[in-house]
């Protein structure tokens, strides 16, 4: 997708120019992972014109394999994100309908090739909220997945303008009952979409769904520009917190999929889930001090955080 | 529309930030219109968020009268231009599909209200061109215009990357045949839409469709920023010829527009055809030399250079 | 007038660009109200060139209706904007001096026209400060509009580089005494200019002036970007008051203004005072957070924060 | 004076920002003087603000002396220049009037000071186009470089925006007949505000004035970035001509004031007339190449040029 | 190496900002290559910080496979180009002592993996220019190439201020001798450098050095924006020349670099000789169009171009 | 040294364009002292190019005399600065090795010329930490001011990306018994570089190396926005402190500069060292809240802070 932003603070009411950006919420995990030196790779399909190739030089540029991605389709999809402050939000506009990806077909993919050598396949509940086609690509993915030994993480990343919680549930609940390996969600989306109890909130996910792994983010919003995040594991008997860390933003999008990058690189790189579930709390702490949607951060700095280290010196 | 445009010479493969703008045919002349000091009224429908704003307040800000633009509907039409140079070719992605004007139908506009008191309704062939809605739009328009004696001015407009010459062939035929009174044009789409002949092409179109007047536009491209223009109106007796102008070019886009607004500027206030088609040359000459789609052009310099003035001299 | 302002926190003696904005303490309220959905029309003179043109089409960017400015007199009123930063404070140079409106005459205004239809006359203190051709200015158009029955509203809006405290005061008591329904200003004014008592200010500045209602800002400045605001509204029997808000500040000017503008929109509205304070000071917080002058936020979001509204979710 | 551009090809309707410099006609020749080595005094009066500094900042930045500019007064004079392209005239709106030095006094200036160990005086029209104080200021520096043995320099620089051509007459004639050593103008300035002859121009204008030297600028304006320019001088014996030039210009303000710091550089440096009207035009014809008011190129460049070298090579 | 180029038309000593680029003469050719969809690998080495990544990035978002750069050493080289305009001369200032690659010594380079497949090798003779140490990489390089039947590519590429002619000549003419396969190279370089005849030059080359083939770049330079630009290639028996093109530049640096990369392009798919010198300079004309060092432009645009197709026409 | 910044909060990989601007550690001091009115010379070596010469302008635009800069050598230093943000740290990438100052021998400078009059010199560690060439000319400066009654002023500045604790503090202890008159430090630095006590910093500082005062600055670092800081001189006898500042900083760049220059210019003008610490610490708190590397406040400011006023309510 590509983003587009108002310069600084000022509202889309106001703009005369646009940062362009691309990105989205698979996208921003698949950058992360590279920039810690993952070898990750994205699918999707681009338009064949410059907008696509553009969408697939971003990718690249930050490493990683976009030999899958699909070219053709009318267009790409767009998001506009005007920059909140103090009490006035953050506010999105998606335009995102008809575009080549949410009107692609499972069938134009070559799934074999696409999970070949491949550990994880990780998607958010983003793109079967983009209509019934994507669904089906979700669900044909994950069953190729499933059937190659490939494990399954899912983002639930709940969004009210794409789709109704009705739907949302029904279709996330498929995924999470029989394919997913990894949940990540968060209190409210548990307790929304999922009919959790007040406590016992990752039991209930775990034991709900035969989840392996459910992992928490936690987010209190004081302003448009100060909030306090933190995340948490739960691996059906133990339950691993990060810190919580009081972040003052200088651009909020993708700190969840920042937050997910982390646990599959910890995952990955066979920490404990108490390192984990810390690298990835720290990774979406510093994700916020970045402009743009991806998490631009080396390793060192985030593994530094993550053991209580002092970042903030200039380092000179 | 929103316009999208890389800053200076960049291609879209490049472009880190867009300068953006809202434009399109019909508003060009509306704005070139309103600048000259005439009351001009833009109808169209655009979404109920603030790029749909954006794009009214863009047009009041220039003067135009937007009390009959509705809003709802899913998106704003967008097209993103890459600045030619040299060699290198102007180069436009168009990105309207499902725009809320393009899924507006004919029966939300209340035609009676914008129709009252206006001497002329103009349209441009890029209208019918989005679909079977926009079509039936531009008829119902022209019927109510025709019933309420507005008389009707059209630019053929042809964009191949719209529809095919066949489709546009059937739809514009019907309109010129039965509603114009003025109909904009050039030599190519005389020839490859209407089968003019090599020659006589103005009295060819004249008689064919019975359309009063007839106003042609003539570009000859050097490069990406030289082109050669002018302009000629033809009233099924007379054909009158402005001056050909060679101009450097800051922005191509809306040159044709200028044109337009130029040749209904010069007929409503009772120029002569001779002092019409130099006006309208004059404003399309000096469009090319303004950053934007519109005609940004005080009437005084128009004039100054349809009279043959020379304008190039500081003023200080 | 035209606002110039270095980019990000640079100084004046830094800058290299200025960033170019048309405002000033009556055209924001003007706005601001406009924004809401209110008919506002400024009235003013700037010189019949580019700038005097731009600053019209700033207004009617967003909706005021501009008919009745006046064209003429030699230049545009300018001041420069430094934003601050921590400790140091933003500072304002003002170069309005020999303006086209400071050297308009009373005579030149069409005062039956200007209020026609209209319900309030808003002025602030700035006007007359300008020197005695303005105050004739405000003095014959508050007589025109006592005369038809428009309610007039008034900024106290003090500015000591303008005109002195003695100045001041006699020229302010006389359109408090004689014109004026509604007075806004804050505790220091009310002090300073006009003698109130530290205690029971609002009952002195009723009493004194027989002001129908009283409406007060309240501000403590913690550093330059960091201020808590608040505002009251006395109506000669009952006291109201907003929350406080601690604001993280991105642009200062126009604070007072938005106040204002959300008196007059919840008395124009019928609202009660109690939810007029409320949105008033709402507005105020929220302009705050906004680039420029003007306070460009919907009036939803206004109403969402007056009534307690948790606004700084990211809307997706 | 502070001069506001708007970036690119934007008109002032369309400026969202503007690029700030400082500089004026005088201020433009002692830059560059002092790039090429010269010791440079500017002498002004700015006000004793931020915006003073800012413009004694400009001259200090390129190594023009600035001691002896006071400080005081209500204003920086401004000037916005809104570049032309192809047929579309540049234009430039002044706003000078009350500056800090137009208000300013000839007694206020220490002549003693300021003319010690200087060689040239140099001056231009505009400053006695200002009005009454700075005509005596002209007078009052003239009499006493004259008494000091400094000689005198003057470029007519006429401006109909700031004076009729019969006070221009009036006050230049008498500077010409009195006091200058060396004239600086053009055709149509002799012929229109001297009444020189239709031919024998440079004889009649040193004879009528007994001018020591007078030296000529040409422009053919073909358009808004081409200009053929061309200089002479003229020694009351022999006629000195340059090269013409056919420039496609980067900004335009300041070739006349890079000619005349050209013809008393060749002069201080006791280049052949023949040399110093080659270097002159030089001069002027790079300065057509640079952003902004100021003669910025190199004294080797300019000798290149005027001694018929291949410039635009690329230096690798 | 980093470029740095100050906006628009500004001077060095004016630049408060630098856009930055990433770039080089390989470099160049390999990402036009890869543009056009051919595997082209960069070998190098860079510093193991940000700058170093950001350099690899650049390649990699247009496609070029940067597995053999290494990290390590003090500094990423840098040059700054100053755009010239009209008769003042493009400038370059190089600052590229003691860069990684400079000190990187031959056997830190895995030249197995590095040629591994490869068709061709290229360089230019600003490598051997850097140093000793560069020369051997060079030396080293072909000795592998060669060996592992490589074809052999080399841009002479002389850059006067990096070293002498005569340590141009002794070294390049080794090079040339013993190793290269395709030399291009121009006709000053053909005759200065190499001692070749006025007449002849390219059977000269051809002969001397045993050349399979020797392209050719023309360029006269008119002023810093316009140039006429062609290439020729000889094959020992025919010489084949493109079409003349006169282009209006947007950034001049990469012109030769883009027509290094054509010759290559066409000899690999095939292409006639004829065809071939068609495609290199139409790139090579192209590329003029173009921001930054590199060849951004399609293919079919350029064998649109090189056919004779008229380009210029705003695709839409 | 020329400074490089990405806009904002860009990382160095995601920069398209850089702030260029020059400074370094007593180039900001003299700036400073510049502002506030004081003759203050800069003494160093730039190459004689358009950078050199760029970063001689800036220093002249803020007032400071270079006329005693040499011009040739190799280069210009350079530093890239990227913009922390919350918990990720501000990074500075060196890339001085080579510089013309750093290759620059002590015999070129005129000591004589350079001293006369002076009455401080002031230095940093940061000038031997370049190397041997640099440590004599910073010894062979110390003498020639001792010799002639030249106060001396030392910033130890550490940098360890410049050089070990070990050469450090050989170097630095050789100069502060020696040569130094006042030296300036920071807690961190007497303990680690000269092994100070935990407790009596101060007095084991100022008796170790018999220094007549020692200055220090505390920093406390809550993360990459928020810093707590203060000073404090000691004098033998008493120590003096100023009050603590939390600052939320724009640029973090050359606060320590500005404490130095605010000590020089306390003494220079016979304040007391209670009014000395005090002015130097608001100094160093207001250079925080300014772009850039220099303490561009001015001197009423500074003070006004140092007296415990109130400096953030906007000035108007």
């Amino acid at each position: 997708m590509l983003r587009l932003t108002p310069p600084g603070f000022r509202r889309l009411l106001q703009a005369e120019t646009f940062e362009a950006e691309y990105g989205g919420a698979e996208a921003n995990v698949a950058v992360a992972l590279a920039m810690w030196g993952e070898e990750a790779k994205f699918v999707s399909k681009v338009p064949a014109n410059e907008l696509g190739q553009a969408a697939v030089n971003k990718l690249r540029r930050y490493g990683v394999d976009t030999g899958s991605i699909l070219r053709g389709g009318d267009r790409l999809g767009i998001y506009y994100v005007e920059r909140g402050a103090d009490r006035r939000a953050s506010n999105i506009v998606y335009d995102r309908m008809n575009s080549a990806f949410a009107c692609s077909e499972a069938e134009e993919y070559d799934w074999d090739k696409i999970f070949e050598g491949a550990d994880w396949f990780h998607f958010t509940g983003i793109t079967p909220a983009l209509g019934k086609r994507t669904e089906r690509i979700t669900q044909t993915a994950c069953e190729k997945a499933k059937g190659k030994g490939v494990r399954i993480s899912c983002d639930v990343n709940y969004r009210s303008k794409l789709w109704s919680e009705e739907s949302a549930r029904a279709v996330m609940e498929n995924f999470l009952q029989n394919y997913v390996d990894l949940c990540i969600t968060n209190e409210y989306q548990a307790k929304e979409l999922f009919s959790a109890p007040r406590e016992q909130v990752a039991e209930y996910m775990s034991r709900k769904y035969s989840l392996g792994l459910v992992a928490f983010t936690y987010r209190k919003t004081f302003d448009a520009t100060h909030n306090m995040i933190s995340g948490a594991i739960y691996d059906g008997e133990h339950f691993y917190r990060s810190s919580e860390y009081l972040v003052e933003m200088v651009d909020r999008i993708g700190g969840g999929d920042a937050f997910a990058a982390g646990v599959l690189y910890g995952i990955g790189n066979r920490y404990t889930l108490e390192q984990t579930v810390r690298f990835a709390a720290a990774a979406s702490c510093l994700k916020h001090s970045v402009e743009g949607d991806c998490c631009l951060v080396d390793k060192e700095q985030i593994l530094q955080l993550a053991d209580g280290g002092d970042l903030a010196q200039v380092k000179r």
